[in-house]
């Protein structure tokens, strides 16, 4: 395969061919095509965009490159999630158990935190001895034992997905969104699913902070599950603002555990609930809204939800006892607060920063590469819009030392202005985007 | 350095800073930039364009990669000419002797023949024993004695452009104007010009076919050497037919022996003698056209100029005999006749195809790694416009063999064009371009 015009091709503004699209990536996951000429295409593929087509055929070639999970004699119905991630966004691990308990199968791939927004997997580390690096077979059989599994692409999955979102990583090419939405959905629809649910992050702190950007992505990626057989549907949902209180790994994990024992901070659940409710619609374990919340809310009051997590902690080597004793969770040395100096209404609770300050302290990553602290982070306790008097408590940080929690602390206060006017905050949920419509989100 | 931040702000259409182009071609110099970030970084160039800042950084930096010829105590004008390449273009292999013999030092380094289009560097080694690999001193030694020399890029020049040069020919990024200007102003400024003189080619032949791409290219680099002391004058000339009769290495030095003894074919004399002027222009060497023209002519007529061709080819390991014996140049085993099936006006002679039937008989390269044989090529005996018989011969094969003949015979016959329609062909010389002005070319 001669590469430069293909290249040259697709930098002109004209389209590769499904061959040549499998060709490549074939080519790249067994290295005979080199990571220059694959950064070159995907510099030119973030200019010029992909076509449906070749939209779908780089996502089956990228799926085609590994193994799937076979669920084709499953009798419940195999549904996941995803989230463009943000700061405090811990919904999956409240909804993974709630929907096993719900008699949904959940086989859950996940990502580690980069950059300023944590990760799924870094979260569930927290938890002593819990392993997420699971085989592909002996995921399925769990996931068919107990409902759930949550683990970390194996190198099973999508291996050319994986290669080439290092190599995005490294060369300015992630934030386009046909290989965004190429790369997440060769991983779920290796996962054997019969629904996805997407949590689509805007607003500042989201990877894709405008509107317009994130439903785009939200339509892309609901087309090709849908070419493909697998039903998507996306919230749209706010990343303005942390999500819930809770910031950094193990405070996060504890704050889950809380939401699943009934006492999780009220926009927290609000998102989780209305993405469960979509999880059991599309899995047809409910026939309607009112169902399906009912159900969910019956998961976390009967303790179903959070014996399904018991269950996978057990299962994946950690103590399953966590799940009613949160402290055996790490916690950090110095715990400080953070006061507001001045009286009034918080105008601005600054995702990006937080999660900068998180990362800082220890609890993200700046390369791959880098260990994560899971004991360390923010308890962000005020919202925009809220009225504060000068000298309440607006955060707290959890630090590996007093020094660490004094620089985290001026930072916090820069993150959370506070002034006099009303800010103007994104709604909760802004948009349910299916195949036929996108409206706006009514509660 | 923390390379992705800075393709990102030049994908976005920002601006780097001098410091940080300086950075990157010291780092990727040195090994410690990979190839797929400069790759990437190159498609954002692509895209983006970089501003006359930028410009000038990135030249700056790949000419202080390495070293430059030290003329500082030169008492004659040191000149030299480039072409952006085409098919059948020899004028190198004339103005460097005939600029030598007035007096001027011309420090010549030419490239290779890639794709469609010859190398200087090919056609000087169809001479037997012509060495063009020179070490730079040894080189400027030779310039200062006999008036000229013409050589490869050599490792020590601009060893940055070298790298970057070779890694956008593999990544579809070669077509960028500030990339190609960045990259032969480096390598012609390490020369210690006193004045440069660019034929920019346009028409389907060319590199950039589109006059207003050749007309910016011109003004790109002409910008480039006036704000490092080199002032440089462009024409901009056709490649929609090829130029001179010759095509293919060891043909093309038997033209231009013939040139320089006086028996040039018209269209090749006219471009040289308008280069050749604009040298002498620009060296002070003549105060007026007519004062340059008659210098070159008298260069020719004297015999000086194919004296001066003569030492260059003693100098640089050939047997100097053969500018008075072309006929010691190699020559084909079979040579065979193109005869036109039809009458009428010559509607089309595409210089691409004809370029591409010489690397099929071995006379150009595919990869830079491919031998060169320097006996094959093609003698294109009709013009567009001119009138033929059918039968009348209208070129003539020369291969390695008969089988290679007859399939070129085929594909010359269909890249001749015979039609009843006169044909609408670019002026030999469409525009002089200099620092202030560009003007209609007029003879």
């Amino acid at each position: 395969m001669v590469v430069p015009p293909l290249i040259e091709r697709k930098r002109d503004g004209g389209s590769l061919r499904d061959d040549e699209w499998r060709g490549i990536i074939d080519a790249y996951a067994n290295g005979s095509l080199p990571d220059y000429q694959m950064a070159a295409l995907a510099m030119a593929v973030y200019f010029r965009g992909l076509d449906p087509d070749e939209l779908s055929a780089l996502t089956d070639s990228m799926l085609a490159s590994g193994d799937r999970m076979d669920f084709s004699d499953e009798n419940r119905p195999v549904i996941d999630k995803h989230s463009t991630g943000g700061v405090g966004d811990k919904t999956s691990l409240l909804l993974a158990p709630m929907l096993a308990a719900c008699g949904a199968v959940v086989p859950m791939m996940s990502g580690r935190g980069l950059g300023h927004t944590g990760g799924t997997l870094d979260k569930l580390e927290a938890i002593p001895g819990f392993r997420t690096d699971l085989k592909l077979d002996r995921a399925v059989r769990q996931a068919r034992e107990i409902g759930l599994v949550m683990l970390g692409q194996t190198a099973e999955i999508a291996p050319a997905d994986r290669k080439l979102y290092a190599l995005r990583d490294v060369t300015a090419t992630v934030e386009s969104i046909p290989l965004i939405a190429a790369s997440i959905m060769s991983k779920k629809l290796a996962e054997g699913l019969d629904g996805l649910v997407l949590d689509v992050k805007h607003g500042s702190g989201a990877f894709l902070p405008e509107s317009a950007r994130a439903l785009e992505l939200a339509r892309t990626m609901i087309g090709l599950g849908r070419t493909r057989g697998c039903p998507v549907v996306a919230l749209v949902t706010a990343m303005d603002r942390p999500l819930g209180i809770a910031c950094g790994n193990a405070l996060e994990m504890r704050e889950a555990i809380a939401g699943l024992s009934g006492d999780g901070p009220p926009d927290l659940m609000e998102v989780t609930m209305a993405l469960g409710i979509e999880m059991l619609r599309l899995s047809g374990l409910a026939v309607n809204d009112g169902t399906a919340r009912s159900m969910l809310e019956r998961a976390i009051r009967s303790g179903d939800a959070l014996e399904r997590l018991a269950m996978m902690v057990a299962a994946q080597g950690g103590n399953a006892d966590v799940a009613t004793r949160p402290d055996m969770l790490p916690s950090a040395d110095t715990i400080i607060d953070v006061n507001a100096v001045d009286g009034g209404t918080v105008t601005a609770v600054a995702p990006r920063p937080l999660g900068r300050v998180i990362v800082e302290l220890g609890g993200g990553r700046r390369t791959v590469d880098d260990m994560v602290r899971p004991e360390v982070g923010l308890e962000v306790l005020v919202k925009p819009g809220q009225m504060v008097a000068a000298g309440d408590l607006i955060a707290r940080v959890h630090a590996r030392s007093a020094i660490d929690a004094e620089r985290a602390r001026s930072e916090v206060g820069a993150a959370i202005t506070i002034g006099d006017d009303a800010p103007v905050v994104l709604p909760l949920i802004g948009w349910r985007v299916t195949h036929e419509h996108t409206t706006p989100w009514e509660g």
